[in-house]
């Protein structure tokens, strides 16, 4: 059995997200999803909460044709503790995915090995973007899964991060 | 849609859990399973991590026949916050499936249905029951799912009990 | 200006809480109120909410003729930081009204002056037979001002204490 | 009893929001006033302690004639669950007066009505303004309700705030 | 280099801490003290402060003959995590001494050597007793080292003890 | 007996802080070395574990000549608590030596003298200035003491600085 880790605040969850666990998904035999800083939510930068964004991920994978476990981690604010706190909330793993220079670092020190081959790095879409194209009226709707699309909408996710990005 | 929410701590997930489970997905098209005290483990009362349950309950449902989330959901201390704390970390749900008296209050107060007919009270086997077992050495994985039982051996959740509840 | 300060959990307020803060008044300019563990409720020994306590407090003391500050304060859970929280979430005050050993000693390390004459420890109630008294159904109005027990009414305080109290 | 909610961080306490309360007295049967991020002092954005900030409040509001509670709120640093947590703090209420984008969210999404009507958004006078006023020597006494700024006076407040901004 | 760590709670630090370290010392090249449960102070069980436990054991080891280091440890309330943040708080160290069956678990589930030999449970006195006999006003002093007992008299550990386990 | 309370970050610890402890050597009879935000590492202004810290500390004042004491003191997040907190994870100090405004205020208005005279400022070396050269790869071992300089070799510290920097 391997199981890799993957993580991302997934604010939101997008194509880039979406690309990099359909190549894990060919190397792992199930995955873990792991939902960075779970417990953020009405945010301009973390717009959506945890529960929102299992939505999008988990109605995203249906067809992904490997099993996988999508879970809220709550910032811990420790960065010496984060690995032991990740490994608290998953089943075992025993590589992670991740081209964060933090998180490769955190689990190269707990002897964990990390993937970040170039194939994986195709995340140049970002959250930031999909957030900044939402506050200016831009088409975003491209750059996310249809099924995270429609949860959007369903939880008016837009009005939202419009709503909290006025000026007082 | 009619999502619904069941919450334990499964220390360890038993066969009651998985009844009340089975009844739940007759009549909800989607389970959100919360594991409480998530961030608990290695306690007499509380042995096993927020992970190892989740791998103990998704790989005995995996027949369920009925799509379900397994969210962990760390304590928040503060009794008049918990509902909305559960509902920041899982997606929407109607109702909720309980028979614990304060989660029925909670919900309550909150307007949220609870549902707790006699035919979900089956949980008559309880993990204190089955952490006592294990630690006198009495027969006890006839009271979990095998899938359960299989994920206790490969932790050594056994051998970490019985460990922790030696004399000092 | 001789300020005073008077701490309590108040689960619930009741006619011993009442008469010590009436004695208070005769010597202070004006009193504070701390209302201890603010962040508990819904448990059967913290069954109200800091909000509940606060408006049962300020309902029963309309005619106390001398002015009060009704003030939550959540715990701190480092005995040897509580004086300086205390300090920091009210108005400045030169004395402390208790009998209780432990606010007693922190205060008194503090250097602040702790009054506990005979007179003010007539509260011989107690909450803990309040609640005693309302789960077991016995008469318990009479221990209670009139206004704070209206407060538990309108709250339905006396339903959400029996609830949370029931067999699982 | 129509009760409304008023929350501000109150650092320092100023006309602008003296006269929003006044305002809403000729609305409100009883007021409450949310000290928010009550937990936190000395620094320069947020020089005063939450008794402090009771105390200007109380001081200047005594010819309101209209019942109010002043109530520190530690901020509990998820947006998810800052309703649940100003709910458990505060006595029942029923409306909330803010033009603050997020707090407007987020009780509208807790299905609590929120008034900001152009009459409330006199607060054009601004905490930071007056803390900037201070610091360059400036002067700002008129900014405040006279009693407010007497509580400076006895705190040292201006001393206070122009040490801590100090280069190291 | 070889680093030992030692864990104890040292309420307050007796002579069968201080057999034991002696007898590390003869194997160690430098021991880490850490001091559990940092934060606690004041309380029946826990009645001193870190710093005063410091105090205590640093003048009893004057003489040891074995660098040491005296480490306060807050309790992170999260046994998956214990091992990540004493580590974090310490020097590198390569073996844990320890009999307690907890920390011996979460060190061995960590791959850390523990130490466990009979010649090291020489610690049949404990704290509880200790306190216990100061509080029935029995001969306590000589279970612990002279130094130690001196702090506790400089700080009135006795009477601060006594007084707060006095009745309500 | 007069003992002396001197706090830093120590990120890393360099020839400043040597200097100003060297200074502080010639009058107080002990001096407590507080290790401030003990809980971060691995952060670009943070990258050292408090362990770190502490050996980087104590090895480089071997020859110091006056008893030390090197104590982690995690943030608490409220100024108006921290001399609170700092005291009780400390042994008791008479004097603080400081040219921290925020530090001074707090110990002033706690009533502790603050000792901030020219000779101590010499701390013109800046932990911000050695991260930066190690970062730009620019000489920096000739800011901090030979035995500092050594545990950041042992532990690859510039290795972990350069790695937690880069772009994602």
């Amino acid at each position: 059995m391997k199981r890799g880790f993957y993580i991302g605040r997934f604010q939101p969850y997008h194509n880039g997200h979406q690309s990099v666990l359909e190549h894990i998904a060919d190397y792992a035999d199930e995955i873990i999803i792991g939902i960075g800083s779970a417990q953020l939510s009405h945010q301009i930068d973390n717009p959506f909460t945890a529960g929102e964004r299992v939505l999008m991920i988990t109605r995203s994978l249906v067809s992904l044709g490997c099993p996988f476990y999508v879970i809220p981690i709550e910032d811990i604010k420790r960065n010496a503790l984060w690995v032991a706190h990740v490994r608290s909330m998953t089943p075992p793993f025993e590589s992670c995915y991740s081209s964060n220079p933090l998180v490769m670092q955190l689990f190269k020190e707990a002897g964990i090995t990390v993937q970040s081959p170039a194939m994986y790095e195709r995340d140049t879409l970002s959250g930031t973007e999909i957030r900044r194209r939402i506050l200016s009226g831009e088409p975003w709707e491209n750059l996310v899964p249809p099924a995270g699309s429609r949860v959007l909408s369903e939880i008016d996710g837009t009005g939202r991060l419009r709503q909290i990005a006025r000026e007082d």
